[in-house]
């Protein structure tokens, strides 16, 4: 195996295991608000695929990914469907904590790929940069509005989303610098899992208005 | 009148029905909320063009249909209108209970039509059964977010989208099977209202997260 | 200076001003919210350009206008982080009234300025005057969905929409009587933001369902 196709299949893992995290960050969700299985699944799908959808509508990007390779949608589906066997017949209990890794994964690798697209597309740095955000962090704020909340990463007051925008601004500087493809993807990577990582190890804030 | 003209004419009488049906259940939540004539129009027209809107912008459909066919705008304007009216006048109380029928109904027509739009653009089958449920609930799905309620399909443990969903199956299984088009459009429309008919009378339910 | 050119001048000043209008109103919501900074800044963004954004993926127009124009991102990007500080270094407190006339001045021109991009895509009058409506008051109407509130804008009884409705109404007309550009914006944006500063003085109230 080249080390090209070992990169490609580190990018493939980390896709899948995001992914996963994410959808599962729905389904937790929406167990929790005791909806059906129909609110599950479509929780846990606009979790998972809904950042990425919105990137390719504002960026005007047909087909989507998950029109592409349908086989997340079919994932998803019978994932649900397990889950939802599982904690009825088990008592299962999923909690967040060991999604950690692979949500921080995933939202360095969206953040990345996000910014990577809008670059390929000729858009403003800056709009780049808001379109990594945009597929790293909207698949949970869809998932909040769905669940009738307010955002968890508008007011969780830890780092997610500026991980997200500093590994976005990272692949950007890198890009710019003429690295190999493999180096920015990496740093972009890096630089967004580490801090968001470092950040709930060191209990990080960002400043908000928590004022009076 | 031809069959092929009679049928049309029996779907366009569905189409209606199902639209008028939708925009009510959005006019009615909407006063449930106290909102002014703004809010009462503007929910009136997500609940019953919303879903069809939806699909168009994620298959990347343009013109919407109610541009083609603005006429339902104008529908649902004045309807909201003197609905508003009648109420204020004479204390008329709408309930949902005479719209199950052209509910179940358009809900089966939309996700059999949208269904069908996605398969005419080579989408994959479960994309396409996919718009299908979209074209059919997510017009409720955005009503209940704008009045800011968890959408009422994702909880209500009684069969809709289950319902539309084997309703796009069956619609592409009778294609897969070069039935007439007649006949899959029947048979899918069937489905999903039939169902969606008899689960109401028998009050059947389906699975979720309930649990402890 | 030209006329043409100085009218040009106008406009950009109400541009601006409006959009920071809009953008505030997102600003000073999300810090009532106690969202941190990252929900600040994404609430003000979609306040300020979500109109105009969903305006133009309904309507299918690429690149959106904050792409062609980023210096909008980051006029509002450096604003929230400069009003955050101000907040919390002078306990500045911001309210809403001294926006009212910004405010209504740019839902008058966001209105004209979504029918007039409409009508030049060969719309149905009823489609541009609803795309005026939309540019105008969905930022609103998304800044309240994130925060989590049924939006002001359908149950605030006070004239908003409307007033956007008969500003494109207003600039159909005078664009339909074949008047000068300059002439059907003035009369589109006077009428718009007229009524609308006329009905918060008057304390004017549009028909809703009150009762019972």
């Amino acid at each position: 195996m080249s080390p090209a196709e070992r990169a490609d299949l580190v990018l493939a893992g980390i896709e899948i295991a995001g992914t996963l995290a994410f959808a599962l960050s729905g389904f937790i969700e929406a167990t929790r608000k005791r909806m059906d299985i129909v609110g599950i699944a479509t929780v846990a799908f606009v979790a998972a695929l809904g950042g990425g959808t919105l990137r390719d509508i504002l960026l005007d990007r047909r087909p989507f990914f998950w029109v592409e390779r349908p086989g997340y949608v079919w994932l998803i589906l019978v994932l649900t469907v397990a889950g939802l066997v599982l904690m009825r017949a088990r008592h299962v209990e999923f909690t967040g904590r060991a999604m950690r890794w692979p949500d921080a994964l995933g939202l360095g690798l969206f953040s990345v790929v996000g910014t990577s697209q809008a670059l390929a597309m000729q858009q403003p740095l800056i709009v780049a940069a808001l379109m990594g955000v945009v597929t790293g962090v909207f698949g949970g704020v869809m998932r909040d509005i769905l669940c009738n909340e307010v955002p968890t990463v508008f007011r969780d007051h830890r780092p997610y989303a500026v991980c997200s925008f500093a590994g976005a601004w990272t692949f950007i500087a890198a890009q710019a610098l003429a690295a190999p493809a493999w180096v920015a993807l990496s740093a972009g990577i890096g630089v967004a899992a580490g801090w968001r990582m470092l950040a709930l190890a060191r209990d990080w804030r960002v400043p908000g208005w928590t004022g009076r």
